[in-house]
């Protein structure tokens, strides 16, 4: 029992921690010591931001409800009650694991930016703690729900294997990555649409800044940012936990039944990574732009170097010497190696994830000078770039199965899974500083904060990215070992002891898995393409339509005829001191692309009578909430609905060669997309940084092009592709007894 | 030994009826009855078009050439000497087939063009007849081969087993394949460098039509229609063929050792197919815009519905009515039903890719209304077109392994393979007519001819276009089941009886295995943008630095400075008609755009002292051999070397997992990325063809971008991978001997 004590003792303090840290968070002042206008400003504008995302929620909330019931229903009805019920408890933990995060990241986005006004270092430390709010909060609750769950399901069904218990228990990992599946689809079509819609019509079309308040998609866009990357992330990561705790249950529970303390190995595991994150926490400060990415670097290794002392100690301590799984004989130690490998091969995916994303390497600097022959070079630079970086990934991960499967077989690729997965407290924490420290960008951009600002901010958020690309690896990575341990578990519930590649019916079937993770991949695109299309029908329309919006400095000879008097002067102005029209556009086009407009240029503006238009920024974040609702449909019940089906037809072989080759398929398309995408952003980044002919130049217009194109690849179909490839195989994992009574439909 | 006499009958028969459509094509006067000025311009053009082929093909075949003899040395060496000397007898015929393509192409375009002059039934005719001369030539070649190497390796290794000499028949299939690759990744870089470099530079920074004689790298990308789409074709479908053969020989061997006319059987599976296309060639007639594709279609559909009922016939006749492969027992019936399943999938397929690439169906003008919000959104659209095209081909080609495998094995795999490719003759004659009708036009374009001549060439060339496009999905068919076929006989050859995968190998590999056609598409990605940057670059040297080579409507001041006197009275003159400096540019930019110059705009810049400059092609041409040849190495590396270095680490196994991996991820990415290019090409042209704004819109431009993302994908990377799962598997079939003794580093 003190195992269980000690579980439950660390999952507290992390939830304790996490509320801690919200607390230090909150008790700054909203606006710090801003002037009075400015801070009406920032309210008026984190307050846009707060009521978009909470509008978005509440709304796919409720769909969200009506798909927990139902199947939540279905689950009962094919599988058994205890299976249903873990679902719906699994499903309420991740739906508040995503809460907890977007709340503390509308508060915390506000904050920071306030507090950029004075200090980088303060600015850091809120949106690290901001971070850390939910990276706390989700390990804390996941390893909670776990023992919790376990707990109560073996009071409830006292007289039933510890096998059985561990099954329903995977309904569990099943409802937290259901909800990961529509918050990450949701939310990446919701965000990318808005990011598509305000690039290309704000940058490439109006020639204003990113996060101009001139944009009407601009809210949209910071809403985005919190209903996708935080919300969707957090859930995804969450059902990573569940499911690779999950599946090492399942596959260990035969081996165990009769020793609670290595049984809940798996759950200790991610409950040992709490102290030590929280150790590691400490030494969050910075104080220059150069030191925030390193701080943020040792921080992960140093948590990633303790883990392993940690495990090492842990293994030994609680797993026997030897024992046996499906007739073999493994030791500790060996398990040991395993969730070594899977920890290490974490650290480097992310490595290798930050060698092509980021501009201070060549691959990337190869894309941005592609841009200098036109977006189509660019794009086909950053394909290629992509592809090509799944080669590192994908070795990483197959040596660790390989060590997985060697060392402890099927239980092995769990236990690495999870050792993947044992710095998640701080990578969660890092992983949602990006978003908050983007959004404080964005609001210091729309109250008008001085360029400083924005400069201290940008350094939060270049930091941000590329920790946020090392993230991303190590969410694909320990997805793919998810689903490879969901898979085994799958066997063993449905007793297939072999997948032979020359039965037909595994060989169809796997040529079919490896199919649809493209299918996926097209629908996600096409959802992001249809609602940006959308988004910027209303974005142009609102810039044809709404007096004064046009960024002032656009001349045309309708504007200035529009302006009346003002025009004129401004007109005869301009040409004193630009004798030519090309020379006058020349500065024009310069001054629209110029980030952020100077304080003359606006004082002028204002002097001459123009009036800056109020964009309608309901109405877009409205396009971009209704659309990726509707959106996330198709896709949605593609994962859903077809291992289901596909089980029921064809049978357990047919569905686990299916579930085979999507994984396959689905890891290198996962990488490929996130790689390219990040790619093309940091492209574009180094010419904005003065590269290459910098900001307005052709080739910057050409990499803007690239990196729309890897909005959806990297924030919406890429990461989607993770949930796809787990929640295929958990499925398969519940419903396995629903396929017992299979139609056998390929012999 | 009636059989074998039938085969050489038919195999002589295809040779003869090439060499006839060669001599009927021939006698006609290359410039047909054009006045002597067009008729020197006619042979200037095509004469530097053939002369660029040639150039480039003799440059091709020196590194071709090192590598037959240093390959078959390590075949040699490593296998036996009997498979080196298949290998080498296989390479001269793959070499042999793409040339006379290649031939006939030079000699077929400029006669298609001057017959165009006239008539557009006899341009059509003679584009047919051109395409024949390779079709028929190419498969007479395979049978005449393919028999001529039983008998010989008969003869010499007389005490061996069937089997024996069937293993050493592979080496032909792998010379074929190796070939093929070499043509299609070097032709495919050569083609699309040139293509993207022309269309980047001319289309959308110079606004000058496709195949303007002023844009540099015109010739070069005709020369690469030819070098590309013929001779790289040619070698990849002989490269099938050939491979297909052998698989099925290979696994019947063992069957029908004392039954040589069972044996001999996947070869009459090619031969029948002779005389059934030589008669619907008769129906090739057409003399409206309307008549020619539908002509292609119905002689397409019509003889594949005749060899329907010719291989019924046929397989009940030549296979015993019941037989053994591998301890089961199947049926002659059985294994019609699998080559007639074969042959209906290659249908389906090229339906399927039709609708997804056609501009008369949905999802091609959704790309092209995803053009009017920009280049971002039409990538995004093409790319989720792309991705989704691959559901029903998948499916196809998973219905007719699991009907191949089910009625007959591992046999019914490679026959189904071989059912798939039994239009081959007809098939290629309308794949080869396509680049023939491509270069007509732009023959005709670079010689000046009248706007009629054009309107004809276009019309082969769209219809040509959607063969093509059906073309290339029976191509990846026939590549996946080839590949299925050749591991099935490596299986069988190496003793693999089982490929289980929860074996760690297996699953490890199968993981890298699928990993390995997105490194290729990267790389063989990259090279064209290489190659086309270095292009772009030189065409925008030239168009800067030759002086009257800029398009004379595109007026700027400093244009119309450099003219001095002819510039002030040209500006006069325009100036008359044209009051504001809007609509002068306005007009000259709709001129710039429109196709082909007006006779009279000739004419007044030649009135007015503009003197068209001269580019020079032939450093175009150069670049894009120098690169090409450059480029194809690493990829080629990759595809060669792979196996053979993991069949000797790891064993048989696991490089059979391998495999399957590539073959999974390879089938879907080659059709993805084949039609995404097909999709983008007819988004253009629906613009082009006024939909939307029409050329010198935004919207065209936008889908220019596309179009040129495309290009390497569709005439690039998408081909080769076909090669790639090929080659990877025949050369593991080949080479099986010599991993017996492989280090089994993943125990």
């Amino acid at each position: 029992m003190t195992i269980i004590w000690i579980i439950i003792g660390f999952g507290a303090l992390s939830v304790v921690a996490s509320v801690v840290f919200a607390w230090i968070v909150n008790r700054i002042p909203a606006t710090g010591d801003a002037p009075e206008e400015q801070a009406a400003k920032l309210m008026e504008i984190s307050g846009a931001i707060a009521e978009g995302a909470m509008a978005f929620l509440s709304r796919e909330y409720k769909y969200m409800l009506v798909f927990m019931v139902i199947f939540g229903g279905i689950v009962w009805w094919a599988v058994d009650w205890e299976s249903g019920f873990s679902f719906l408890v699994g499903s309420v933990i991740s739906i508040l694991a995503g809460f907890i995060g977007m709340k503390a990241a509308t508060m915390g986005n506000v904050r920071t930016t306030s507090a950029a006004r004075n200090s980088l270092g303060k600015a850091f430390r809120i949106a690290f703690n901001t971070g850390a709010v939910m990276g706390f909060g989700l390990v804390g609750l996941a390893v909670l729900g776990l023992i919790g769950m376990y707990l109560l399901l073996s009071a409830i069904m006292g007289e039933a294997s510890q096998w059985h218990i561990m099954e329903a228990l995977a309904g569990f990992g099943l409802g937290g990555s259901s909800i990961a599946l529509f918050a990450r689809v949701g939310g990446g079509i919701f965000t990318k649409a808005a990011d598509v819609g305000a690039d290309l019509v704000g940058k490439l079309e109006e020639n204003i800044p990113e996060d101009d308040p001139r944009n009407p998609a601009v809210i949209a866009d910071n809403v985005g940012d919190n209903v996708g990357d935080i919300a969707g992330m957090g859930a995804d990561l969450f059902g990573s936990i569940a499911e690779s705790t999950c599946a090492a249950l399942v596959i260990g529970a035969v081996a165990f039944a009769t020793n609670t303390g290595a049984l809940l190995y798996p759950i200790m595991i991610t409950a040992i990574g709490i102290p030590i994150a929280l150790g590691f926490t400490f030494l969050a400060r910075a104080n220059t732009a150069g030191m925030i990415e390193n701080t943020l670097k040792y921080i992960l290794m140093g948590s990633t170097a303790a883990m392993g002392v940690a495990l090492y100690y842990l293994t030994l301590e609680m797993l026997p010497a030897s024992f046996q799984i499906g007739g073999a004989t493994y030791t500790n130690l060996g398990v040991f190696y395993c969730v070594a490998t899977g920890l290490g091969a974490g650290m480097a995916i992310g490595v290798a994830t930050e060698y092509f994303t980021s501009h201070r390497y060549s691959p990337v600097r190869e894309v941005a000078r592609a841009s200098e022959t036109g977006a189509a070079t660019n794009v086909i630079y950053g394909l290629s770039l992509g592809y090509m970086s799944s080669l590192a990934p994908v070795i990483f991960i197959a040596i660790t199965v390989f060590v997985g499967y060697t060392f402890a077989g099927m239980y092995g690729i769990a236990v690495a899974s999870l050792g993947m997965l044992g710095t998640i407290a701080i990578g969660l924490t890092i992983d949602a500083f990006g978003p908050v420290a983007d959004n404080a960008g964005g609001i210091a951009q729309m109250a008008g904060l001085g360029a400083s600002v924005r400069e201290r901010t940008d350094a939060l958020d270049a930091a941000g990215n590329t920790t946020a690309a090392i993230g991303k690896g190590f969410a694909i990575g320990s997805a793919a070992l998810t689903s490879l341990a969901l898979f085994s578990a799958f066997l063993v519930r449905s007793e297939v002891e072999s997948l032979n590649m020359l039965e037909p019916a595994v060989i169809t079937m796997l040529m079919v898995g490896a199919m649809l993770p493209f299918i996926f991949t097209a629908m996600t695109l096409k959802a992001v393409g249809k609602a940006a299309m959308e988004m910027i029908k209303e974005v142009r329309r609102q810039f044809d339509t709404i007096p004064g919006l046009r960024p002032s400095f656009q001349l045309t000879e309708q504007s200035l005829a529009a302006l009346g008097a003002a025009g004129d002067s401004l007109k005869g102005m301009l040409g004193q001191v630009f004798p030519t029209e090309p020379e006058l556009l020349a500065a024009v086009r310069e001054a629209g692309g110029a980030n952020p407009p100077t304080d003359e240029a606006v004082a002028q503006s204002a002097n001459l009578g123009i009036v800056p238009g109020k964009p309608d920024y309901r109405t877009c974040v409205d396009i971009s909430t209704k659309a990726s609702l509707r959106e996330m449909m198709l896709p949605g019940a593609q994962v859903i609905l077809t291992p289901i089906v596909v089980g029921y037809l064809f049978g357990p072989k047919a569905l686990a060669a299916m579930l085979i080759g999507s994984l396959v398929a689905g890891v290198v398309l996962a990488i490929s997309s996130a790689n390219a995408g990040g790619a093309w952003d940091n492209a574009k980044k180094y010419i904005e940084a003065g590269a290459l002919g910098g900001k307005g130049s052709d080739t910057h217009a050409a990499a803007v092009v690239g990196d729309t194109v890897g909005d959806p690849f990297k924030d919406t179909s890429g990461p989607s592709l993770n949930i796809l490839i787990k929640l295929q195989a958990i499925i398969s994992l519940v419903f396995a007894p629903f396929f017992a009574n299979n139609l056998n439909l390929l012999g």
